[in-house]
Formats: C-alpha cells, structure tokens, sequence
C-alpha cells in the first residue's frame, strides 16, 4: 500500500488559492511550509504546499484533476507564479518515519508546546501544557505560522475564564490552546464533517471535551450566545463572511483574533475589518503572516 | 510649593523630536499618553507628552526655552503640527493625587503588572508577578505603549535561564520584567547618572539587585560579554548607532528586541535592521508604535 505525497511549490501570493484547490481534491488535509530553513525546496517568497493521498484514493486520476485545475488558473493569470509539483511515493512501512519529517514537537509558547502523537517529548518546565494533536488529519497542527500567530495572540490577551468561540476550528489546536490559558468555556465550529471527526478525537485526547462544545456548522450560522473573544484562523474567502456575523456574538468588550491573512492581502483586510465597526488595536506579524486582534469601536 | 505640569498636544509623527526637547529641559522624565480614552485633550493621531518641573527650578525660564526651542523648530519646518502647550500648577499637597491620575497599576501581560509605589493593587492570581516601580522619576513606567510592547515581545520570546542585556534601561521595568520571566542575568545600561539613581531604587524595590548588573555607560559601550537576548527601547537616533555593536555582542543564536520605533519610521528602520545584517522574525505593533524582534542571518 503506497501514499502518495503531492507537494506544490508555489508563490507565497498563490497559497490561499493553492490551497483551496487541495480543499477541493478532498485530499484531508494539507501541510504549509515557508521557511527554506526547514524546506531546501523553496526559496524565500516560495511556500511549499503538501498534501498526502491515501492508498484507497484513485492517485493518478486526482493528480490528473490537480494539473488541470493548476492549468486553468494559470490560463486565467490567476498564479503570480506557475507552480512546480513535486509527488514522491510513501510506503504504509515509511508512513510514520514520514510523517515525522513533517511533525516534531513545537514549542508554540513558553507555556504551550505541540506533541504529534507518536512522538516523544520531555517538557521543559512544570509550567509548560503539552497539547497532543492526531497528526496528519486535518488542518492546524502548529506547523503552519498562523497557527502560531494566533496561540501567541491568545497567551498576549487572555487572562483567564473567557468564552471563546473557535470558528473553523480544524484540529482544534486553538480551542486547545485557549482551554490551556484558562478559558471558562469553548465553542468550537467546523463544517466538514471529517474533520469534526477528528477535532473529536484531538479533544479527547487532550481531555477537555467537558470544556469545550463542538458544533457543526459554517462560521457562527449554528452558535446563538455571545463570546469574551472570538477566535478565526482561515482563509480570508472565510473571514470576510464572517465579520457581519462578529458584532452580535461579542460582549460588549468582546475582543477578536483573526489570522490566516497573508502580507499581501493584511492592508486589504484591515480595510474591511475597520468597514465592519473594529479598531485593530494589536498586530502580530512572522515572515509573510499576518495577525490581527480588534474590538468593537468606543462608540458602538 | 508648587510643580509645574508641561503638557505638549503634538502629532504622533513629531513624539521623538518633542522628547529630545523635553530631555534637553532635563525635566527628570516624560509621560507620553497617545490614546484619545484616557486623555480628552488628545486627539487619534495626536500624542500628549507631559513633563513635571519641580518648584526648586527655575519654571518661568524653562518654560521660555521652550517656548523658543518649539519656536526654532517651527521655523526649520521640522514639526508636522504646531503644538499645543498646556501648562498646569500642582501644589505639592496635590502631588501625590495627579501622580494618581498618571499612574495606575497596568497588566501588561497575564503575568506582570506594574504597580506604582503608593498605588494599590490586588492580583488576580497567583501567577501574576508585580512589578513595583517609584512613579514619576524615569521613563520607562508602563504607561508608554513601546513598553507594553516591549513585555510583550519579552513574554513571547524568552523560554527562561536568558543572558539578556537591557540596552538604556530608564526605571529599569524591561530589566525587571526579564528577570520575573526568568532571566538567569540581566545587564542592564544607561548612560544618565540620574536615571541610574532610580534605575537601582526601583531593581531594590523589587529585591532583583543580585541578578541584575547596572552599568553606566552609552549603548552597549561598557559591555563586553555576550549575550542571548538584547533589548532596546529607544528612540531610533540610539537604536541606529546600536545597530553596528549588536553583533559581537550577541550569541550565535542570540536574538534582539527594539522597539521605541513610530510606524512612520518603521520601514526605515527595517532597512537598517535588515542592512545590518539581521532578519526580523516578528513584530508587534500598537497604536502608532512597532517592536521588530530580529536575529543574525542564518549565513553570518
């Protein structure tokens, strides 16, 4: 039984639309790497783009799909730069030595350090929580800079017994990680079904499924309460839909944490975020990631 | 007996040059409050800068050099608002109730919160450190949003057992900081004879006098040991000439935090980061103010 591993390198530009086009091949998950320090295969302003196929799926045929969707965005000059897709073949007997290429423990915080399951980790205070992730199964495994973005905005604005909602929550890391910074209370929600499954089992693992509610749904469509902060690292096609639905689901001095907005599209992003009633009064920036923290105007 | 309150309405973008001035009147110290929240008479995009003369100096006469340096000034076209002086007598049975007015405990972080001398402050909880400080006699006090930065950026970055070197320390609240967030050793510089005064009052107040290393002397100029993590908050006329000592004085690994760095200058300032041979892995900003956190270029 072989996997199969699909591995774009693409403009750091072209990641959001790269990565839609993996959402689309429903290949479980992708893996986000733009660091040329961790990755020999990129250059600087390069992201490399990784999805793994199981050995069920019908490879050649979805590797056949992903050129040309990969040809119909380049024809509409969707791409600041054509992509270079790299596939290497991964037998069930190197699956996890793989797999650990890919996942090794990180420390995302002083307080807060990642462990894929499967791999050993000796923490290094009493101080610091250990958050186990399934690895490979779903988005938001630590590996992706937004992702520790937004746990360090977390550790700068929580002070404790907030109700945070997750919105588009993946993993779960971030529900993880705001219970581990003392939140009262998580709402946590994602739409895709698959990965509900496995935020599940990341919950149980961490033994937090008393604290944290789960619930399917797009956005905040399913949740009716209000949140101390609310918590969005997506695709800006997600976050843009999701600031109308901000303000009714805050407190009054309800705070916000989005990121997943790339260097190129933050100015863009600030613009609609402030159009929607928010003054951004935090920002937090590593290499071409952005993170913003806002809340709602004085006046409001 | 009375105190004089100086107060300078000026535009965000002229904040340093009216600090050098205040500097040059040797008031014994500014508040700079650029938050239209806490201060009515500011306007977004104006900064109020405050300064106290005490009764044994000579006001009358101060507050004519003033006048004529903001004159001097104007007429150079170096300002890009003309600024507004409010002047206000404090008598020194009042003293201790407008210092109250100015000086409010702040959470910087979940983890440290400064509380001025006098003022009273319940923790929230256990793991909250407080950081005592004498008000009003050095820059430095919390109040300046570079500071909270500062801590931030500090909070995020240290993991404990540091050498850290806090370049112009002022009240010494950086020195203190890293030393509650675990420093093994702080060295500490400042070049004023009488901030130093206050530097040691404050390291004493808060019982860190074994850990900490005070030592008169410009920049990194009386320093000749290496160190793991080098702190600046100054202003960028300080920080440019830091830039060329950081490099022998730093670890292979080492890292650095500026800040004190206005958004208008912050891509200069880059630059010269960048020049120097460093690469900014994150930055914070805040109101109008950016705190870059570099290293050595992987190659160097």
């Amino acid at each position: 039984m072989e996997w199969l591993q699909l591995k774009l390198i693409v403009d750091a530009g072209d990641v959001e639309i790269i990565a839609n086009v993996f959402d689309d091949l429903e290949s479980g998950g992708v893996q986000i790497s733009d660091d040329p320090q961790y990755d020999s295969e990129i250059k600087k302003g390069q992201v490399a783009v990784s999805a793994f196929l199981t050995a069920d799926r019908n490879q050649s045929e979805m590797v056949a799909q992903l050129h040309r969707r990969l040809s119909q965005l380049e024809a509409a000059s969707l791409l600041q730069q054509t992509p270079r897709l790299l596939t290497r073949e991964v037998s069930e007997s190197n699956w996890t030595t793989t797999w650990r290429d890919y996942y090794q423990p990180i420390q995302l915080t002083r307080f807060l350090t990642v462990v894929p399951k499967g791999t050993v980790y000796e923490p290094t205070s009493t101080a610091e929580r250990l958050i186990a992730l399934e690895p490979g199964k779903s988005f938001g495994t630590g590996m992706h800079p937004t992702t520790q973005l937004a746990v360090s905005m977390l550790e700068l604005t929580m002070h404790g017994q907030e109700t945070v909602f997750d919105v588009g929550t993946g993993s779960g890391i971030l529900s993880i990680a705001a219970t581990f910074l003392g939140a009262q209370k998580v709402v946590a929600t994602e739409l895709d079904s698959v990965a509900l499954e496995f935020t599940q089992h990341n919950f149980e693992l961490n033994q937090i499924t008393n604290q944290v509610e789960l619930v399917q749904g797009s956005l905040l469509d399913q949740v009716s309460q209000k949140a101390d902060l609310i918590l969005a690292n997506m695709l800006p096609e997600a976050l843009v839909p999701l600031l109308p639905q901000l303000a009714t689901h805050l407190f009054p001095d309800g705070q916000v944490i989005m990121t997943g907005i790339i260097q190129a599209q933050a100015a863009k992003m600030r613009g609609l975020i402030e159009s929607a009633g928010f003054t951004i009064d935090l920002v937090l920036q590593s290499s071409d990631w952005v993170c913003y923290r806002f809340k709602q105007h004085a006046e409001a």
